[in-house]
């Protein structure tokens, strides 16, 4: 896997994928400074009238729906649509899932609609997969091992590539099952580290040497920064703007150094 | 009060409030990082449709009214019914109060719903008590000490604490009053400082042994923490990375040594 | 000019000019701790029945299209009328022309509403005075020398000092021509920089000693303060850190020995 990663990391600095995000309003600076660190280009638009123009220059899309309104919800729906008609991947960050029945219901919508990607922690992929589960709020109170089955079943049910975050990641596709080791303690105390994920996982799509590959890579990625930020921390602050530093630096060697 | 803010500091770590904040723009990414540094959950949603359910699962709401606009106010509206239904605190932050007639007429609706805890500004707090000010913009031209009286009205018309904030915080309760000498001057060169002491009240409601002691508590790690950021500070960006370091880092010992 | 951008400094420190921005989602935050850092007031609003109010306040006023919608538009459209009314400068950031018709329609309006400076990266001017180029998102894909051209022509239609960033930024205002060749690579790591820009210039216009001028300060810190922050970045994040110190901390005698 390793010579994956490094190759799909190359390719993604190379192509500079554009990537459009129709996301929450407490990470899009996270997400955009995220994008641009690894070497992507970020873009945020919801306004439905040019939802057509921006899927024909974007390479890849991310839906979060961290903080969904009505207007956003349509924004979303025009979004995949016309990525789904431009041939572009998706991926669904089901953000809350499981917390009300509205989220539920739109997240219902999204998921007929065939998302390229949907990565989520263990609660809110359990609570889309119709687990019994209370969800609460947006921290997962699963632990990511419990919900593989969850994930396998809404795999088959949609197609889609399932990631599980936390503190293994799981990446599940039928009955393709890669787990990722590497990450810190301190990315679940620093806001939109999920929505990181998802963001990076879109970039690494477009390039990349498979969905599969591509999701494994970014999820590797994430990790190995984290680990690379956590030696320097003091605290939750110093972690994040390390963690940016971690995913401007990092290269072949850190990838060879770190990987589990 | 060093051992009550002690005990609520680990009460508040023990029980992890999940805190639904309708905040502005602005300062939903620094807010959301302050409450996980502290060991809070953040949640932020204003979607009409799902008030009701996010109540539910929260335990203190935030109303902030920095970038609102008609449909937040009656998400405002909404979840603070929601939140009154539920029996869980809320905590008024009145952002830019004086500035515009808009703002004042919404706080005005706000003030009649019986907010548990408001947290402003000199500035702010008088001119919902409806002193003659002329505000400038969101910052505070007023010393606090100047506010208090005002504050002592508000909190008489309305049953909430009442907390000024500024280079000493005023925290009052009817003919209760309790300062705290803490903090930095580098705290009004961050965006969002006191948004942030209003998440920060809203975390330490659920569990604290009394709203007041909460409020008192808040705005005592507050202080504590900008003293602590201000000593490793070369300006307000290596101030706000070390202030979410001292979040999480913030215990027993350093409150023992920075209390005023 | 460096006897005049230490002036406009020290004038926007004494007037700290009260900067009313409808901006976008994802800049917000960076922005208003930038005009924090440097010594002005940030003020965000957007609601349509406070633009008249907001606007007596203010002291210059920004509209940046980064993440429009049509409530937003319509925001804009007031505040422009607004500011116009009182007499306050407007600053243009066409974030993303050419990147949709429906951001070039929003552009055509604004632009006949003579913005009193527009700012964007060369790709942006260039679309917004008709050049045929087509946009990569919000990222510039041409060099900054080749849009002047286009600059003096937007200039001369408008009326407006225009001014495009880059790797060399170029400020035109009909047949003046300035060049700023400070700033750093890291600097197009980081999202939000060229917004920031646009916001320092708004902060510079109320006190400097004219608009050309006004201009040219605001762009000569930004590349300063960049050079300053590359010093000590060891990646986007931490430079992103050290640029608001370095607003902060600049001063007459960086700016004697960092001025180009």
């Amino acid at each position: 896997m390793e010579s994956e990663i490094v190759k799909n990391l190359i390719s993604l600095r190379e192509g500079q994928p554009l990537v459009h995000s129709i996301t929450n309003y407490v990470v899009m600076n996270n997400t955009a400074n995220a994008l641009l660190a690894i070497g992507a280009s970020p873009l945020m638009s919801h306004a439905h009238p040019e939802q057509s123009d921006i899927a024909k220059i974007s390479n890849a899309l991310v839906i979060n729906i961290g903080t969904l309104d009505e207007y956003w919800v349509n924004s979303m729906l025009l979004a995949i649509h016309e990525a789904k008609a431009a041939g572009k991947p998706w991926v669904l960050d089901p953000v809350g899932a499981g917390a009300s029945n509205f989220r539920n219901e739109v997240l219902h919508q999204f998921l007929h609609l065939g998302p390229t990607v949907i990565r989520g922690n263990a609660s809110e992929i359990m609570a889309i997969a119709k687990y019994d589960v209370s969800s609460k709020g947006v921290d997962s109170v699963h632990q990511s091992a419990e919900a593989i089955r969850a994930a396998t079943m809404l795999s088959e049910q949609t197609g889609a590539v399932v990631c599980i975050s936390g503190e293994t990641d799981y990446i599940v596709h039928r009955d393709r099952l890669m787990a990722v080791h590497n990450g810190h303690p301190l990315m679940a105390r620093v806001t939109g580290m999920g929505c990181t994920a998802t963001a990076i996982i879109a970039a690494f799509l477009p390039f990349s040497t498979g969905i599969f590959d591509g999701v494994c890579s970014a999820m590797a990625i994430m990790g190995i920064c984290g680990e690379m930020a956590g030696k320097l921390a003091q605290g939750s602050g110093s972690f994040q703007m390390a963690f940016y530093d971690a995913l401007y630096q990092i290269d072949e060697q850190q990838i060879s150094v770190y990987l589990k």
